[in-house]
């Protein structure tokens, strides 16, 4: 199966795609999709949706699944991270792909095994179960992304891979 | 040409759809989507997007505005609207409506003629200008959304009415 993570945000939204079979996990693609804060709100929201649904035609992702959040640092980041995210989860489901929801807790868990890892070890761990190797990595939004991804499919094929 | 308005919330989507010329506005159609709050936020977005949509393959808008929000009570609150907001402006995008946004200041001066006009006065004169004859009135979330076609319809036509 065919799984895709997304970690949103309206500048930078992070896109990892892996495939995942019992025991098994290999990376397939990822993008990074930015917007300009000078554009309208609707055309930033309407280039974060072309850039994954291009993702989407293209892997054609069995299912996908978003970080939970809970907090923001305040109201106005809050309602623009929602926007975002809710454009995003709106772009899978136009595509009938069933999203699920993860917390930060149990994707870091599910990576690193340990629920408050920092980012840099997800990060580290998610090159390494996917074998990625760019020099210097991939952009964190990107590790976040591909760790929702591996989060979730760790969690329909119950594969363990650490 | 006609024009849709969406009042966003989580819990309660308020839809108007109406058409409008030079000197001339008349009423099509209104929906109040209402989502549970025991169900899992992608199902919730996705029963907003639904039911925008079906309105969108039914009526056809050329053209789509929300109210533009700017803050919220918290955080929390913020990023629930928010999801809901970005989820159904996307639902507009990928239908090739463009999309505008409007204050609640410009929305309300469009329809009462006065930028700080009570939600009451704003329902009055939506169902004034549209001649809605209805018991009671419509729901305030649909007469907002129906407030935010009409600010949308005058700002295109530049038709006054009142």
């Amino acid at each position: 199966m065919i799984f895709m993570g997304i970690d949103p945000g309206l500048n930078k939204t992070g896109v990892g795609i892996v495939y995942a079979d019992i025991g098994k996990v290999e990376y397939i693609a990822h993008r990074l999709i930015k917007t300009k804060a000078s554009d309208p709100l609707p055309f930033r929201l309407g280039a974060l949706i072309s850039g994954v649904v291009e993702l989407i035609l293209e892997y054609k992702p069995d299912m996908g699944a978003v970080e939970d959040i809970f907090h923001s640092v305040n109201a106005k980041s809050a309602l623009l991270l929602g926007q975002a995210r809710g454009a995003l989860i709106a772009a899978m489901i136009a595509h009938d792909i069933p999203v699920k929801e993860f917390t930060a807790l149990q994707i870091k868990k599910a990576v690193t095994g340990y629920g408050k890892a920092e980012k840099e070890q997800v990060k580290k761990l998610v090159e390494l179960q996917l074998n990625i190797v760019v020099k210097g990595g991939m952009p964190l939004d990107v590790t976040d992304a591909l760790a929702c991804a591996l989060c979730l499919a760790y969690n329909e094929t119950r594969s363990i891979v650490i």
